[in-house]
């Protein structure tokens, strides 16, 4: 079997809220998921239901995705650490992060509301997608764009074939490749 | 006066709902702001808090930026040709925006429940930020990042300064500049 070396980059959201971040950590993981990261984690309150959903796209979608849920950041951005992983905390306040020239194994890590303190002081740095408010799945998607992975969508169900006039897809209810 | 020439960059988001859709759709107006796009319209559902929203972020943190709802994306689609504006539709279906080479003057519609099928057929480009599913405010953020404009945000009350370790926010109650 050939040894694949798979780009490292993982994902924390903190702080997410049941009712009220659902579509947005929703959005995260998937934005996670599409460009490349191969693990979503998330702070705050324990969501069944959106660890089904992310579950259910990545099933029929394709490709190795995780979503899991942590009692405390810390203990993500520890385990990030022992894989060798530099974390990266997206906050409108840091510097902007084409400075920081990111690269893969990373733990990105992006906040909820009232971000601890600690997370700026702990994270290796901390960095910016415009020093303007906007939106956590925006940064994410831009930082993640940004570091070119290649994800591995294989195992998919379902696929889309670009078409500039129209949809194209493939698969559906039986396994392709 | 010197004249300036702006970079002319709108967005339409599509289907707005007025619960459902409230943070995504204000995301996308945010990202939209902050990215350099001058002008943010949406149809579905009139929301006056989602446009009141908007506007008091543009007040604080500065330079033009305009939402409107608009009754049909017909409409809208028709004042940005107009203006001499390329309409292309970001979907998950469309050919990779890389290879669209867009550039302003630009109107980029984003979806979205149920696109109808003739923004499909009379956008002048459909294109995707990955062929897979994620996020409306994501695609548009990426999109607009490619860009590469340079908003301008004079008039700014609150001014966040990049800041590696912290948080150095200018301004607050007075203006600056």
């Amino acid at each position: 079997m050939p040894i694949v070396f798979v780009a490292l980059v993982w994902v924390l959201r903190l702080g997410h809220r049941r009712e009220r971040d659902k579509r947005l950590t929703t959005h995260c993981a998937l934005v996670s998921r599409a460009l490349g990261a191969q693990k979503f984690w998330y702070t705050g309150d324990k969501d069944s239901s959106l660890e089904e959903s992310v579950r259910l796209v990545a099933e029929k979608w394709g490709g190795k995705f995780e979503v899991s849920h942590a009692e405390s950041w810390r203990s993500v951005v520890s385990a990030a650490r022992k894989t060798g992983c530099r974390v990266a905390h997206l906050t409108m306040y840091g510097e902007p992060f084409e400075k920081a020239k990111l690269k893969p194994p990373l733990l990105l890590v992006v906040g909820g509301k009232k971000v601890p303190w600690r997370v700026f002081e702990e994270s290796d740095v901390n960095v910016s997608v415009t020093s303007q408010p906007h939106s956590e799945a925006a940064a994410l998607a831009i930082v993640l764009y940004s570091l070119g992975l290649k994800p591995d969508f294989s195992g998919w169900s379902v696929k889309v074939e670009p078409n500039p006039r129209g949809k194209t897809v493939l698969g559906g209810s039986k396994k392709y490749k």
